[in-house]
Order: C-alpha cells, then structure tokens, then sequence
C-alpha cells in the first residue's frame, strides 16, 4: 500500500495512491492514477477513507512525512560506493544526523548553498519509523518500521571533505528530499510476489533523464533490521523519524539547471530541479 | 528576566523566576526563590501572568526548551580547548547536530551509554532561538535571540576520535543537559551593570562540587552573532532551536555516580546525575 502526503490547496491531506499502470514510476505528468483521501495522519492513527477520491494529476505531492526529530543517515553502506569514495568499508555503520529543515518533497528545488561548489546526488532506500524505540534488536526491528520511500542524500562534496564534521555537507535546507509515497507493507503478505522487497530492490538516479547510478539494496553491508537495531542503542527513535540506509556506487554532480530523479524500484520516483540561490 | 519550564505534578508551565538571593546559582535544594506561572508557551506568545505563584522549592524544572527542530553545537571555539583537544584552532566554526532526543533537563540522569567508555563533560553557553531565521548577517542576528541558557554537551571522547562523524559521540540520548532557565534580555537593558552579557560570562563545571573546569565567553574565537549568522547560512534555524556556542579548556571524565553540575554566571547553574545502563 502507497501512502501519499498531498495537497490539492492549503491543506495537507494523506491518501492512499492506487490505479497506477504497471511500470509507472513517476507521480508527476498524466498519471490515469488517484488518491484514495485518508482522515488524519497514518504516523498517529489508523488510515480510514473520507470517501473521496481525488486524480493523482491533481494532487501536488510533498515529502510523505516530515520528521519530528531527526532524519539519521549512513554513510558508506554500499561497498562498491565506500571504494569509489577512496575509502575502505567501515568495521561500523557510519552515522550523521540531517535535521528535520532539510526535507524538502517531490518537485520542491534543491537550493545549492553559496558555500559549496561540488554538490552530488545519492539515490537511497529511506525507512519511516512508526513508533517510539530504544535498544532494539535486529529482530524486534521490523514493528517499529511504517514502510519506506525514496530519499536523496544530496551533499556537499567538497565541505563533506574540508568539514571535521558532515553536519553542513549533509544537513543544508534542500538536501532531503524524500518521495514520492511511502509504501507500507501489508500484514501477512511476504516480500517477493510483487510485494515491495527492501532487501532486493534496484535504486537509481536519473540526471537530465539518464541514468546516472543504479545499483541494488542487495548490496547493503548492513541492512535495514540491523542499522535500526544500531541506531537505537545510540537515539530513541520517534514516531516520523527517517532512516537513510546508504547510497551504492555511481554517485556524481548536479548541478543548477538540472532536474535530478530518485527511484527505487517497487515504491517509486520522484525528481528535484536544481537552483543555486 | 528569567523564564523557567517545570512541572508540580503532570502539566509542563512556564514560569518567571524571581527572589532568588544574590549569588545563589542554583535552583534545587532551600532556595525562597519563586515562579510567576505563565499563561502558554513563550516561544509562541507574549507571556502574560496568570496570578499563580510557586515556590520554587515546590516545582521541578525540566529543560527549558525542547527544539522542534535540532540543537546546534559548535566545536572547538575555544582556543584553550581545541589546544587539550590537540588541534588548531579551526579557520571556520566546526558545526554538528544534536537531536531533540538528546536533550534532558535539570536532575536527570546523563545516562552513558554501554558503547563508551570515556564520556566527558562540557560546559556551554546555549542561545534560545526564538524565530525563523535564514542567512541572517551577525548584525541581524540578536534578533532571533530568545536568551540564553546553560548547556553541558556531553561527549563520548573515545566514539568521537574512533567514528568518521559526530553523530554518535555527542547526540546520544541524554547527552545535552539544558537548564536551568532561559535568561532573556529585557528591551532597552545594555549588558552591565547586573544584566546578563553573553560576551563576558565565566562558564564552570563542577563534579562532585569540585570545579573542574573554568572559562569565560570572552575567549570565544566566534562570537554569538557571527556564530549564528553562520549556521544560519547553512540551515533555515526554527523557534526552540538551541545553539551550543562550545566549551573552554578544561573538559575531562564523569563516570557513574557522579554528579555534574554546569554554570553559566548571571544564567545560573543546574546538575545531573551520571549513571550507566
């Protein structure tokens, strides 16, 4: 089940996205699919219908979810990306924090900051978390996870390398975009059999419209039960609260001028245009 | 004036502290200190007083503020101590993020986590920021000053030398003690002559009653204005945001059982008990 945070005016509703074609990846242009509004917000409450539905092509979507807290990444959770960033695999998950102000939704501009001149793309799986934890185990991971969407981990190349630390690189206004939904997983259904599969799914980032990264969360070194389990010895983790799990190889420059697409196969994708103010 | 949040039972008030005797710095224990009790929050609104009074021996303060958004910390701002910490000073302020989760109030345990062996205390000048801010210069600055509180940013030495980030190290649950109030300029009231001056404060750490570490805000290398224009070149900063202006030489251990108590004179003071899980 997709779960969408829209707006058709001033007021931010939740819906449940249904009718897309088969292989449609993309909420934005003359998507035959429709929202299914939902009462309140799913994070706090059970999802019931209002009974309208609303086209999808009338909907302007914003990031699924804004944190209350902290949106935590990981860095050099790919092998192949570790390598292509002239590092070694970490012994450890690599932790930093990007604050809530850095989310931004699908279409929203990425604004690069004057203070940057190398600024990259990183197409990642993001988890939503739906519940409050703390010193979780790998196994009592999956019931504190609402489902995942796509994420953009832009950062700033060049001060992720002067920086002693990544809290600028990584945690500018702009430099989260998440979308386009978040999908949820179904009680009872299994991954496989066209349910959404975190542990195999295909992510990549379109430049201009091409292909400019691609790669497969097969490839995680930790993975998504275990970074969870991780970061809860370290936060509590909030109902809202977004976990990014790492970008695989093929990162690369955006630049003003360009749009940039995220997707990972089977939630979705959703593209930013690029500005420098 | 200063503006304290506590509880006598279950509702989170604010109120304004007044009849504390000359020099006393802190709020727990004897004090006949006592509280104006407010209608709201003052982050929000103008505070009006509802009639109550509380004796401060009766109330207990929580932390004064708990940030929507993200506390900022700032390192090595201090000469003295980037020089213990074996490090230049740096040529730029040395930003990173503390979540919300990590802040706790007056008397709550610092609760050192099973991962680090070597925490340390940090006593800081904290700024309240009061309203949505975005590439202000040091002149716009004062503005979006709400006041100033007491900060102890404590670090886990050992992960902050041993991570890539520092995440970790010092946004770990219970790691940023705030209290015991916020200390806001009045209008028309220059610092001097018995008003609070942020530029010319001695910050004290005590362990166990004994002091450990001193300094003053005058050694700052970035002031608070610039440190705040600064920031705010990287991130849109919210109402309730807190910034951590950094610590001066003189950091060192706690450990379980002890009691750490921070002070900002003309703030005030506020400890906490060290324990381990």
């Amino acid at each position: 089940m997709k779960i969408a945070r829209f707006s058709t005016g001033d007021e931010l509703r939740y819906g449940i996205v249904e009718g897309l074609p088969d292989g449609e990846r993309s909420p934005s242009g003359e998507s035959p699919g429709h929202l299914i509004v939902l009462t309140g917000d799913p994070l706090y409450q059970v999802p019931e219908a209002t009974g309208e539905v609303i086209p999808l092509s009338e909907a302007r979507l914003v990031s699924p979810v804004i944190p209350r807290s902290k949106v935590i990444g990981i860095g050099k959770n790919y092998a192949a990306h570790a390598a292509e960033m002239g590092s070694e695999a970490p012994a450890e998950p690599i932790v930093f924090i990007k604050p809530n102000t850095s989310v931004i939704g699908p279409d929203a501009p990425i604004v690069l900051p004057p203070w940057t001149r190398e600024a990259h793309y990183e197409a990642e799986l993001a988890v939503v978390i739906k519940s409050l934890a703390k010193d979780l185990s790998p196994e009592q991971a999956p019931r504190v996870i609402l489902g995942y969407t796509v994420a953009n981990d832009v950062s700033a190349r060049d001060a992720q390398r002067s920086d002693t630390t990544w809290a600028r690189a990584k945690g500018f206004d702009t430099s989260c975009p998440l979308g386009p939904w978040i999908e949820v997983p179904e009680p009872g259904r299994a991954p496989g059999d066209g349910v959404f599969d975190p542990a195999n799914a295909l992510i990549r980032t379109r430049v201009d419209g091409r292909v400019v990264q691609e790669g497969s969360t097969r490839d995680m070194i930790t993975d998504v039960a275990h970074l969870i389990s991780y970061v809860s010895q370290v936060f509590t983790l909030l109902p809202g609260d977004v976990l990014l799990t790492g970008t695989p190889a093929g990162v690369g420059e955006i630049r003003a001028g360009q749009r940039v697409e995220v997707e990972v196969e089977g939630i979705g994708s959703f593209s930013n245009p690029v500005v420098r103010r």
